[in-house]
């Protein structure tokens, strides 16, 4: 086996360093939920973490590594999404300047959210850029030369990786042994890292990432033996537009996680639904990719102890109603590509 | 000060039938919503209590203080809301037939959570009346004669009463110590037992009242030093639709709560989205009664330590997405009276 890009003493460490900084969040169980699927299932309510996903964990734990020399300078990160609020508050946490360069067409609540951390931040601002006219690389490329800035990247670090692990260290802390472990795949920064964990404490258990239908890179790179690229998926599954595995979290993948399944976009209305229903919880679609694939029936875990990661619950509230609204079949769906969940496709993070 | 039908020995009895019965819901905190109030705010999540709602907990202690005998022959419960799913889901667990008397016209979702609860349980079935026809005391006075059922009430009675503190309880043990303590009014109970404790544990807080401004039947009785009664408020809070206080609670709220405000159903409906945004929580428009006086500026509480308890989440998700959709105003607001909605204004519980 290649020498992987974390171990599980990173995973460790990221926990000592996320210890009172991050939340604890909880592991949460459904009766209704559990019937539905025949498993015991526990999930993981990573969308109740600081800036609503999991992203904080790596994000803190990758800016907290720096040196003193590089929290003086600060960080870049190129990020529309959960990425950026998640640098965004380790960076005020830490007190060393960001810049984030976003698109001038990111949603306006995740614009406003970030601009909310970065306020008063020494040598901290938004950049944005046209993504129809502008090449993003280059912009941060010149930034980060001009500045001396450290770039965060959201997913391929080791930092990052070691950090988004620290969900499934703690879920297995709170939930016991586990049969089962379905996390969503979007570069693949939160599968590693819990892969790593989870088969470090629990030898036995299949780990299993679940990818939207329309962006099923990582699915397809599995089986190919080497990372494929794809266009970018056209999925309501914003967090997971993903065009390819990473260089370092693709070989994770590849030696530790059992399989890669995907749902679709209907699923993923309707595994809204059922969380909005049953558990209260606000989940924004990525966040549902691994539970539809169990209440979806698309992996059929009858018997076992079964562990789901919420990832993250930023979702435009407007758009949120229309999901809850919907009665599920993708007939009634509203269009994912037009009209006012247009806002919700936009490039990878 | 007259003798009041619970002291704190109740609660921490009540406390240790719940004990791995219960669950024991996380506190949860947010930065902006401490920033909008100037306060540091601490929610008990008891949407994500069973059944939805805190009701559980005084259904459930009650259930379990019954004689062998009166387990043998049962249970019957009034209600076309939460205090149905939490007498049926604790007769399951504590193996006794129950009897639900609801509404006909009862919203679908509760009917068939009720129903789920029931199934297979020995002697049980909900009996449905026609709320406009039909006199469910009569109906209720004759079922429990005719099969021995115990009554229990949705809050005045001792059991449930401390049942329902356990919520404070439990909530300053992960919080510790608060300035303040804000709970929502219907008929009393949630608040008589949460002050009992919360002025126990902490005999300096102040412990706040929130009734819906159609249903301020506690907020007049204290003015008047006697229990006033109301018509049937018109509000969203349909868990508040409480013609007046019980007679055990009153005496309770009247000796330990030191005031009782009320907010307008636009200011449910505006934190019903605050709470869907920043702590991803689907909370129903009673269990915001309590947060709406503080985030929408009823209550002051500046530089204090404060516990919210959102007391449930039981809502029908097209109503639901109605709520989130609108702009805030009551202007904007779905008609609370007809259409969609109507099915929300039910009798009291």
């Amino acid at each position: 086996m290649p020498q992987l890009a974390i171990s599980f003493a990173d995973v460790l460490a990221a926990a000592d360093r996320l210890h009172g900084v991050a939340r604890r969040t909880p592991v949460l169980t459904c009766d209704a939920l559990d019937e539905r699927t025949g498993a015991q299932v526990f999930f993981k309510a990573e969308n109740l973490q600081r800036v609503g996903a999991f992203k904080f964990r790596g994000a803190y734990n990758a800016l907290s590594r720096l040196t003193p020399q590089q929290r003086e300078h600060g960080v870049i990160a190129f990020s529309s999404g959960n990425h950026a609020q998640a640098v965004a508050l380790a960076a005020r946490l830490l007190n060393m300047p960001a810049v984030l360069v976003m698109p001038h067409d990111a949603p306006a609540i995740k614009l406003a959210a970030t601009r909310e951390h970065l306020r008063g931040l020494r040598g901290s601002e938004i950049v944005l850029y046209d993504r129809y006219t502008e090449d993003r690389a280059a912009i941060g490329a010149r930034l980060a030369a001009e500045r001396g800035l450290t770039s965060i990247p959201p997913f391929d670090h080791p930092d990052v990786m070691a950090g988004q692990g620290t969900a499934a260290l703690e879920m297995i802390e709170q939930a016991g042994p586990l049969d089962a472990l379905l996390v969503c795949v979007g570069g693949g920064g939160l599968i590693s890292g819990c892969a790593v964990a989870a088969t470090h404490l629990l030898p036995e258990i299949a780990v299993h990432g679940v990818e939207p239908e329309a962006g099923n890179d990582t699915q397809r790179s599995l089986k190919a033996g080497h990372i494929v690229q794809i266009g970018v998926p056209q999925t309501i599954a914003d967090g997971a537009q993903t065009t390819s595995s990473g260089l370092l979290t693709f070989p994770v993948i590849q030696a530790l996680v059992r399989s890669v399944v995907t749902v679709t976009d209907a699923q993923l209305v309707r595994t809204m639904q059922h969380l909005a229903q049953h558990l209260k919880l606000v989940v924004e679609p990525t966040g549902c990719l691994a539970a539809a694939a169990l209440l979806e029936g698309v992996l059929d875990l009858r018997g076992q102890r079964v562990g789901v990661i919420l990832s993250g619950g930023n979702v435009d509230l407007i758009q949120y109603s229309q999901f809850l609204s919907g009665t599920g079949g993708s007939a009634t769906l509203p269009d994912p590509h037009g009209g006012a969940l247009g806002a919700l496709i936009k490039d990878a993070p």
